[in-house]
């Protein structure tokens, strides 16, 4: 290769370099947990001699005057400002002189990204259990309004066993307790401070870690500094977390999908949740629903991208570890667009009863006459294949299931009686299904007094009232 | 298409269509939960006056010599059994005439196979647990036999500064109390019971599925039969588990290969744990550590594909959950085989004190001589710098960076004096890093303490005492 | 730990690591590419005079006995025989004698195994490849069968345009000739001999390498030793291939479900595809189709989890390798049920015309509509506003877009005329469409022909003929 | 809910739907081909007589001011401009009047963005491909810069057999002549022209499809414009391809970032490619091979996320495929930082002979013993028990492989003579490997030879010469 060229590309390298080491693009917004964490760190350096407490004080108030920057959104990046950390003390040092460069004292960068990022992961999960909260809010509203409304049940997608609104709906509630639940886990495994830990092998300064984490809102402690700087268990907590919601969102978003269509027909969306078409005048798409299902996908590239970087790496702080941020940020952007647009949707979704009733039909209380048999005694396999026959019977002769007279019924099986008639209705198979969890209206009743019980253990708040 | 093709291929299709739908082939190995849970299922029915005394013990016994053929391996698959449900019923109903065929009343596959399966998961994951424990146990052992030996510590696979092997070697400790809260954790939401939730809109028998909670050992019941039949966040759950624990085991199976080349040499791994070579007869090949790390890409296989199985589902129950049972049976076998042959690896493993002597090189100091000057004032960013400046005054001398003159020091900052020379010992740099989590032996001491603390905690019993 | 306790574990451990290295259980699938490669080698040996004509037939004739015990099932597996290959080379021996021992000279395992499998993965995609082809005629013939049958045209599941049955299914024709392609792509990557690569270095043998290519099929010869041993992308391009054929089977099993629930209702898919419910007699579930619309997910997961295992190996052979073939071999599998099963569905689904046409309703004119002013001069944007006026106005109504009069539209805009009861037609609409590639029904017998011309072209022969 | 608070909402999720639906933060940077594609297009129109030449002139000029716009940095977004197309159509009509409205006639944005993305990708591909060119020439240049250096080669890491330089620097370049087919395979299947499907049902206006294509550099038009619209295969395969780049990168990242440690210490990367520590002042981190090896994982997450979300769509065109751009754009940002990162890392990187000659230990000419003793007849099993005992004794009597004398190994085997002497040396053993892709050095120069063939076919320019 020629000078020339190498000399050129050498520099044109030197910016790629930079640019590919350099993370002030995304961790830009970690400013404020960057100067929580270095204010705590300051206070734990004074305490332990290290500082005075007049360079205590000025490195604290050095820090609150950039952070009023950021905030302001006056602060000016400088070209060298590679990361969030280099930038504040860059910041600090012009601001405080030379005392600003005491600051990073038995510190590394290792330990203070890792403190950085577990406080805004653990911010994060608090967010976004605000977030499902008020859609499990908007679920109940749902029940609560439309309580004992028939619809046909499906599994497979062909209709099964007819049920009732308020027991469909709330089918979606109790995912997002599991999903609050792992938010609040992936929490938790976060809430343990990595500071003190320097580079890898724990600082030297007899700083107080278990005051810093005190001071920073942490549970605990890291019991070992090789772990802690590179412990990413919370990074990758939250994005499972995050696929799991993603997954219960694309489901109910695929069903609303369904019944908002023609065929179906059962619901209709909201203009303003709604979009149309730059070619067909009558379109109305359900493009949140969607993208909401699409979007499930993305949370899934996040975090087998992320577990992927992690494995194998070779030694307790690798710089493939950089890689940890923008999937997380990515989830909670995503999930701070998606799960409050579901709940808008929810509340000015319009159930269409008359599309409903047109799907209630007979053949949804097959299993209903085989349980009818089962009660006189029919053993449940003998049952199913007696109904079966009469099934295959009503479909030979084109007539609804429920048009079988009781005569025809009783040459299946002599325990067919004059009752079946009032067996054989919507109401009655589902009042029938009235155990603890099932769709009868009394339990769908039970069901929906323990859904508000969790609201109100998890401080929902309802402006209405 | 000609009708003796289509004939042909009609026949062969239907065996495909067989095959594609049974299930027998990986969910035989249910067969312990399966009965189990439908013992419960008839003391449920008969206590609901749905079975007679007499039926119910007649059941009862016929699935216990169910339960003893297929422990016993004299159990004869029929070639209609597609599934382990219709397997037991099928050789029930044989045993005991009609009335087996009464087991099923107000029952469904969709909440049998659910019951099924959570209670295997609840079993898997006590299991793995164990394993882990008795890992962790290995690790403390491992630690305490060589607790204050130095080493070089590594970030970025380069130098940085020395460390102990006790600290080193509990580092894999605490991520392994991590996995073992996350199995915990998907044990708890496995621990909901389905059974009642029938087909999907609840069962029309009046069964106590609290009492059937407890009979089977599950900590609540389900809240929604809809969410009941088609929730399989309890198997993500544990394959979520899984891959963290492979991505540990990855971590330290990688750094263990590295340890044990023949540039590092640092360990020698057991005859028993090594391989040789068809061509190479020199060879002592890591090859259950690289299985170790090879199987950790397994299991992000088994995690992703489930979750994109997942994705979207239309209703309540679809068939596309029946592929949820073959990565959960796969992860578990594989870690069945991985931890424990890590236990046994590392119990064996042979350390080489002489070759991990030979790389504590001098550089690893330079932090320590960096904090020394903080400790005498210097700003820590002056401080990096100084120290910075005689580390390439010593490589351009080609030096080591402890042979350096407290006087040709003391030309770099007046701050350097005399006992510059003690602090840059190994001993002394591990000895001040007497932080929690910190390299310092009293440090790591009290780690080691905590770690067989939380052995005992969790009930590991030592077989030597 | 005790000895006592240590020993009992040494011995278990000992199984469980020879079960961990052991791969016998998947790979003695291979014997057939092992000895067929082996005898090859054989050859190669004797030509460059390290093998003398004897020993050379000998072995030959030892090897073909070999695989007749393997075909003919009596090959009684030995408690040593780890791997397909040792296995083999253990009976041969034993057939032979010591001359057996001479097959491996110049040769290892490593690339042994990798051209034993890049001759399986060759085999398997010419394999997979028939099987789309197959898939394919039966797209075709459903497209000649109801080639004009009207049905409505989707987008975002919401009606957009008419649209015709020939048009619909060939719309899976296409993607399938791209997985052809890609299936192709990755059986000529696998067409590189990696064999007289020894373990990493090249053999000392001078065999003639581009002879045993021709001899066993190979395109080419590899280029490195280092990488022919190492290389696994045909690996990982089968598998992706495998996922894209899984995507597209999903996607046509998606809308084959939706348009066989009952509010849709456009097919009906035949008994030997579906299946009944163990509690609910009425129900015929698309089973088939929903295991394969979930297969695509297991499938993405082979694919991502030998690529999260292939990430970041050290050196040239490394052990985490043999975890490549379990996922191709499940692939193959899984493949081997769902195209077959998905052509002969399609060969036996009915359409339902009057459901199909239930579904025609005016709406999907609207685009015709803006169509039929944009050729009378009008900007489109404009005609597409004015048809939304007139398709709001109908909503309001509660009419059908099309019984607006000529005049009521002439008060929309001067542009409507007469002819716009003509052009309001579903069979206008759908003949207006005839660009290539369009659903005319004259551009849909093109792309017909296209297709049959692709199917002749790459030789399916049609049994009817 | 209180109409307040409903209120107050509404408002807010009208904002979040606005930006969940709108692309223009990310497909912006498809204004050039967007602009392209709709000038072809309206030639299109223009010659198919929709518009006239004064219309069709005035919308091409009017297209190309906003050509200029964007690349003069001066086009303004306004707040409706949901998406690069709006955005794009908007100012034309604010540029020419009404007349710009004609530009969509027959036209649809699902036909119009894949016709943009299409184009996009066909670029992007060609632009990796030119980099992936580049760093095959730097290894290459490497070869030739070190052939014959002797070294260690690896399997399980571990010491296998003597190989040079330039074989196992070589060894990178094949998998990159694999990775640019995939990357032009990607590009073939992208340059299938989509326009003229409009929305799915194909444009009713009778523009020639096939001469759009020519004008715009596809090679085909589609077949099928269901599939046409809603195909996203090119953006897979891209995505595909770039993974596979990734994981051969990752394994090139981990080998350096080994030879770069301080115990191996084979290479030293240049300052330019290397970081420092905030803490260590010492340290020199290979952060651009950490950071390329980690990013392997991103790529992973974003080919994974896209087949999650194609997974079972189900209809032509679903929203949901508004997910598709970013992935590609993420993987080509991050490929062009990568590649050439990694190429003038190997351009600048020093080798340190002294260091590679420490390995080359005489346990790595083991093979080349029992080759020796094959050579001589003896059955290569037989040769490596008998190496495999000299090892042994070797091993413990703690003297090297090659200190026995030919006295001691005769004792083994009566085949041992004299000359053994002459083959135990690193030079013979390697010369011994000269078959087509051995590490000979002659072959190596062969390989070379290749490797400048390929270079000089696909276009590279030495800028040297």
């Amino acid at each position: 290769m020629s000078k020339l060229w190498g000399g050129r590309f050498a520099a044109e390298t030197d910016a790629l370099v930079y640019r590919l080491n350099a993370s002030i693009d995304f961790d830009a917004r970690l400013y404020d947990e960057d100067i929580t964490g270095s204010i705590a760190w300051a206070k734990g350096l004074a305490a332990a001699g290290v500082l005075t407490p007049d360079e205590e004080a000025a490195i604290i108030s050095g820090l609150e005057a950039v952070r009023q920057e950021f905030a302001g959104g006056s602060f000016l990046l400088q070209v060298n400002d590679e990361d969030i950390h280099t930038a504040v003390e860059r910041r600090l040092t012009e601001l405080t002189g030379p005392i600003g460069g005491k600051l990073h004292t038995g510190r590394s960068r290792n330990d203070q990204v890792a403190t950085d990022f577990r406080l805004w992961t653990m911010r994060a999960a608090r967010d976004v259990n605000a977030w499902i909260l008020d859609l499990q809010a908007a679920l109940a509203a749902s029940a609560a309004d439309h309580l004992e409304q028939l619809m046909p049940g499906y599994t497979h997608l062909q209709h099964a066993q007819p049920i009732i609104w308020g027991h469909w709906v709330l089918s979606f509630f109790w995912p997002l307790t599991r999903d609050r639940e792992r938010f609040s886990q992936a929490r938790d495994r976060a809430a343990v401070l990595p500071l003190g830990s320097a580079a890898l092998a724990g600082t030297a300064f007899p700083v107080d870690r278990r005051l810093l984490a005190r001071e920073l809102g942490f549970s605990a402690i890291s019991h070992n500094s090789l772990d802690a700087v590179s412990d990413r268990d919370f990074a990758a907590d939250f994005l499972y977390a995050a696929v799991m919601l993603g997954l219960h969102l694309s489901r109910l978003a695929e069903q609303l999908i369904l019944f908002s269509s023609a065929e179906f027909g059962f619901v209709r969306i909201a203009d303003a949740y709604s979009t149309g078409s730059s070619i067909m005048p009558q379109k109305k798409n359900p493009d949140t629903l969607e993208l909401t299902r699409g979007k499930s996908g993305r949370l899934l590239g996040n975090l087998t991208g992320l577990l992927a970087t992690l494995k194998g790496l070779p030694s307790t702080y690798d710089k493939d570890l950089q890689e940890d941020k923008e999937p997380l940020f990515d989830a909670y952007d995503t999930l701070a667009m998606v799960v409050p647009v579901m709940s808008g949707l929810l509340r000015t979704l319009e159930l269409r009863p008359d599309r409903l009733a047109e799907q209630l039909e007979p053949g949804l209380l097959a299993t209903e006459m085989a349980d009818y048999l089962a009660r006189k005694g029919v053993p449940f396999r003998e049952a199913h294949g007696l109904v079966g026959q009469a099934v295959r019977m009503a479909e030979e002769e084109q007539r609804p299931l429920t048009s079988l007279s009781s005569a025809e019924l009783k040459a299946l099986s002599p325990h067919f009686e004059q009752d079946i008639a009032v067996v054989l209705r919507m109401e009655t198979a589902v009042a029938q299904r009235d155990v603890p969890g099932g769709t009868a209206p009394a339990a769908v009743r039970e069901q929906l007094a323990a859904a508000r019980r969790y609201l109100d253990a998890h401080g929902y708040e309802d402006s209405a009232s």
